[in-house]
């Protein structure tokens, strides 16, 4: 599980390292990025916890190190940052990088189950396992494997909400940016659930439909969730949050926040301007 | 003085602004951006004042809008950030696509006095008045156009010392990231000026070089410049501080003040995590 350094950056007292790896589940090198705060290089300082912040359709781990302003409330807290990768890249698989919305920059958080992208297309399975064991080893004395927190934006919202109500426990708290919240009955999560599981397998869709996952959630739920009324792409129903909202109240789900803000876009601009409150909300649950 | 509103995007609780106009100075049209923080808003409230954000080579309106964090301070302190392009665009000059250095993307904030780029490379004229009495014009009533300070980076930190220093009560303050300042020394300032007036033109040369300017300066200077040790555009020889910095000692200046930032390097990653220093010190001088 070697971690290749390709770059380390000054960011906010702390590090930003570009880092990349031959990964298992995706069969091929995968990039990602960690944020290392100032606490993480405190000599006999205490380790500090991670928080994951999964991308959106089209995105690298580049986007948000840059545009997110992520590092500037993780500094403070002293809370480590890891950006993956959307997709794996360069499988060679036929059409794989023929749309923005499906194949490479698109996997959706998600194991394909369905011929040609069952081969390498285990973007679930490489966020929920491999890419954190591979952190966790190389950076062993200064990320709390025991204190891990996701967040993501808009796909990467999506990711977020469905790899925490699928495992219960795993994260301290989960948030998310403009979320697919409900993919089995919006344009993009159909056209990426029938390419990775098939038309006729609902039932796997459901499997990572956050909608249909909250209605089993037991317990509070704590999220936080920032939907801009200025996204085109939630007024042409790709996110649906009312869908969720809506789900979570009839399954008497207590701790659901989303608050949304006036004229925001799908952007950066939105990130950047939220982001501190993200940050604040997985410290809560971090610390 | 008509401006083109392109987009209007909600960051920081005000607005970012994608704004265009046709310039007379540089003879096309121009894009620059401008954000207007919360405070401009407030119906009955009070003008508030502008800090000039000058972009390096190769940069246009959007990386600092998108990376910088300026916002950040700005929407906190009440303070317009305009950021304007770096050079003109499509004038049709043979060859002024051809470098990342000089030509498009890259006008160093003079007039050129040589041609072809006498014609229309005349970015001096345009940021000091063209393109603020464009604004002040159109957000006459959000805008005050007595209170204006400048900063920049690289290119940018060379235009924001040299017109300040120019210009002796324009600006209420300077500061700079990584500035270019003693462009007659190192190589991207002596193939700019070579290019824009001419090499027997040394007169011209040192009009614009913050090293000779400074030592004319009266009074103190209160400026703020930031330069990572990581940098290796610093490292290179084209940045030259040092010089800067003997000059003004040496003139008896007072208020100069250098950061050499630990590991920090020339990316907009450095800008974002002092951005809100820069504003701090710009609040100083402009309420």
């Amino acid at each position: 599980m070697a971690v290749t350094t390709k770059a380390t950056i000054a960011s906010f007292g702390g590090k930003l390292l570009k880092l990349s790896h031959n990964a298992k589940t995706t069969g091929c090198e995968m990039s990602f990025n960690l944020y290392l705060p100032p606490q993480a290089f405190v000599s006999g300082g205490q380790k500090v916890p991670l928080l994951i912040y999964l991308s959106g359709l089209t995105c690298t781990a580049d986007n948000c190190s840059e545009k997110g302003f992520f590092q500037h409330g993780a500094s403070k807290k002293g809370i480590a940052v890891l950006y993956p990768d959307t997709s794996p890249r360069g499988l060679g698989i036929q059409g794989e990088d023929d749309a923005y919305d499906f194949g490479s920059g698109a996997g959706f958080y998600v194991d394909a189950t369905l011929p040609p992208y069952d081969k390498g297309y285990n973007m679930y399975s490489y966020i929920t396992e491999e890419l954190p064991a591979t952190v966790f080893e190389a950076f062993a004395s200064q990320i709390d494997r025991e204190r891990v927190s996701i967040t993501g934006h808009s796909m990467g919202g999506h990711g977020a909400l469905t790899l925490f109500l699928r495992n219960p426990g795993k994260y301290k708290s989960v948030s998310a940016f403009a979320p697919i919240t409900n993919p089995i009955n919006c344009p993009w999560g159909q056209k990426a659930f029938k390419g990775y599981f098939g038309e006729d397998n609902q039932e796997k869709w459901k499997e990572h439909d956050a909608t249909e996952l909250v209605k089993k959630w037991k317990g509070p739920l704590n999220v936080l969730i920032d939907v801009g009324t200025g996204d085109n792409f939630y007024k042409q129903g790709q996110l649906l949050p009312e869908n969720f909202a809506k789900a979570a109240q009839e399954a008497d789900i207590k701790g659901v926040q989303i608050r949304y803000q006036p004229d925001y876009d799908h952007s950066y601009y939105t990130m950047a301007t939220f982001a501190d409150d993200h940050v604040e909300h997985a410290a809560k649950y971090l610390f």
